[in-house]
């Protein structure tokens, strides 16, 4: 093997395994992703040691992809659930997965995940640093961060993401700024507090380089954190928000050289008439590495239905050129997500996907309605269940009622347009 | 009296009862208020016999409106089903309500409904003189139409969707274009078959100022039915569907010379990046009319979540300048919604409103944002929960796992960055 990564390969001239998988389901040809992916704008985030990976490409010209957050946590401890969403994010083809635990034997449940998952699989080592820790911030050390965060490498994991933007130059623009929701990151907030009580620097921007190394040899794509993300429209786009994507801008450029794939996490809540600019902001800062949104929410007022402000933002943005959606559950702000929630959120993550997909022009995306479409003009409804997003739930809906003419559905009956005039125009 | 309807009366500088009503929720003073309705650019559907009503504006500088849809169809026959929609619609502080019943004794269920709603209602008078002619459609003749639409206009409905602009100049171009679905407006695709059959001008068009006429005498708002709005994406922004805003926009001058009231019917399925466009469009060819959209969505894939969809679009459309969301149910194009169907439908489309006032900074819209953030920092569920779009169902939310810490939610537990770092930063 001459290459290390998918992104050292792409600049050899190599085209991987993981690429021929991109290259059967991407509107790329060959020497376009090889292209992207040597600038960085496309990647393959694929861990030499998660062995059942079907690579899936992040970033431009590709389909905007989607990821399904899950965990083990000590308030909701059921690893079972937790292991049913991934079989869920599996069955609705979701692109990524994020094991987020913090609690328990994080370990051995993130190698059953990984196990389990053909789709990429990301974590947050510093969750699990402070769940092995016990809370005891101060007790960690810098070396204890590299070590957790090289345990998740050799397991496999494909994406690690890092806050390693988030460095001692903030503190000060973090305490000028007034915010109203201050910091609503969890890894941000750990890093944070153990700056602040340490009085050290963050490691991972101290050490970039080790972190480097580490990601070169396992083949891991740092998603560098965005600690200072906005927690609601008041704080988005503020002096710490673009402080810390400056920095990451700077780390994307490093990365690149030792030839380490990275994409650039962002917010959040963003006010509707905002999100175009952030996208811009992203782009140009960090050299148009892939872009990956949380969101991003447009208003902060609807607890139990965060999967459609994020459905919002989250088709706008990627319509605007963000490449990846972090899904956002109706259980967001309120508890941990049940499966029922997860599905809500991954329907209505693809949604946004594909309506941006569509607006961007990808081709073979708008394929897909005009087939639904011309199932409705046909009144096929075998069609039209079958190419729904969700046939499942499309069909319960066909069975609830019961249309006398047969044919039609009971929002129209016989007032069907279709059925009226279909032959006549 | 010295005016018969809200337009006369705001050229005449009279400061109506129901411009009273508006002046006390909307960001507007009194003298811009008359200004925007003398020009037509804001309406107060406001029918004299609807006795009730409290006044609401749709159009330039209000908040931007939703509508919820009901009534009773021969498949799903159940009259206090949909009276209890009206209900959840006034509970949901819905803003409109369409009374689209299509079998039974519609009158009777109309006036019921006016009866029960202090919002504005509107109606399509030409379901029903289907459905009292029993479907016959080569038997009704122009006179019948406008006995339908008067009595509809005694009853106390506000505004009236009426397809003026479908005429048989539209037929060749709707012939010459090549579409996958066609015709999907009900009242579209009735007048289109009454004038093909019949070989009849469309009455409203051929008679409009006998329309014109018995609106001024009732101040009924003219809602300019759009029979030509695509029914997929594919048939978005296409000649036919211009063609007829063109017409629109010139039968909106007509009225407007009468002092009636006008608002322009738009689509309907629109990919994202044509949103903008179709807004732009009907506010050039229509003269600044309100413009009410039904979705847009932006997405024909999705039976079962068009309430997501039309969410995403909606927000961008109300964005961009749309003025009034007709709410679209999970069950549009599978099936006549139940009640849970109408309670998402009518909580996505507030959404979409009210996500759409913040990007036009729209006075007094982000403060509700603001004080949810506020409460989300002190970790004050009390002030959440009662801030929240759904207070039941985000209280039903928090109530359903149980946080070991007592103050955070399970989603993060411990980890929570407001309760880590709330005091430190």
């Amino acid at each position: 093997m001459t290459y290390s990564t998918q992104m050292e390969a792409a600049r050899k001239g190599i085209v991987t395994d993981k690429m021929k998988d991109v290259l059967k389901t991407e509107p790329l040809t060959e020497s376009e992703l090889l292209e992207l992916m040597a600038k960085g704008e496309v990647i393959i985030p694929a861990n030499k040691n998660h062995k059942n990976l079907i690579g899936r490409a992040v970033g431009r010209g590709t389909k905007t992809k989607m990821n399904v957050n899950l965990g083990v946590s000590e308030d909701v401890f059921n690893p079972k659930d937790e292991l049913a969403k991934v079989d869920l994010a599996l069955k609705y083809d979701a692109d990524a997965i994020m094991d987020l635990s913090t609690h328990g034997n994080t370990q051995l449940f993130r190698q059953k995940v990984l196990a389990r998952s053909t789709v990429m699989v990301g974590t947050v080592p510093i969750y699990d640093t402070l769940n092995i820790f016990k809370g005891d911030i101060k007790a960690i050390t810098a070396e204890d961060f590299f070590k957790v965060a090289e345990r998740h490498m050799e397991d496999g994991v494909d994406f690690l993401t890092i806050h390693a933007g988030l460095n001692r130059a903030c503190i000060p623009r973090i305490k000028n700024n007034e915010r109203l929701t201050k910091l609503v990151s969890r890894g941000g907030s750990i890093l944070y507090e153990w700056m602040i009580r340490t009085n050290n620097e963050n490691p991972f921007y101290e050490h970039f380089d080790r972190l480097l190394e580490l990601c070169y040899q396992y083949d891991v794509t740092l998603s560098l954190g965005d600690g200072l993300r906005p927690g609601c429209l008041k704080d988005a786009t503020d002096a710490p928000q673009i402080q810390e994507l400056i920095i990451l801008g700077e780390l994307t450029k490093r990365a690149w050289e030792r030839n380490v794939q990275v994409m650039i996490e962002g917010p959040g809540h963003v006010p509707l008439n905002e999100i175009e600019a952030n996208i811009l902001l992203q782009k140009k800062l960090c050299h148009k590495a892939p872009f990956y949104v949380l969101g991003p929410l447009v208003t902060d007022i609807a607890p139990g239905y965060d999967h459609i402000t994020s459905a919002i933002g989250g088709a706008l943005a990627a319509a605007k050129g963000a490449d990846f959606l972090c899904y956002v559950t109706p259980a967001e702000h309120l508890k941990l997500p049940d499966l029922d929630d997860v599905k809500e959120g991954i329907i209505a993550s693809k949604i946004a996907a594909h309506a941006a997909d569509i607006a961007k022009n990808l081709k073979g995306a708008i394929e897909w309605d005009h087939k639904m479409s011309k199932a409705r003009h046909d009144l096929d409804w075998e069609t039209q269940i079958e190419s729904a997003i969700d046939p499942e739930k499309a069909q319960k809906y066909r069975d609830a009622t019961k249309v006398i003419n047969g044919e039609t559905c009971t929002m129209c009956g016989d007032f069907c347009p279709i059925k009226r005039t279909g032959d006549i125009v």
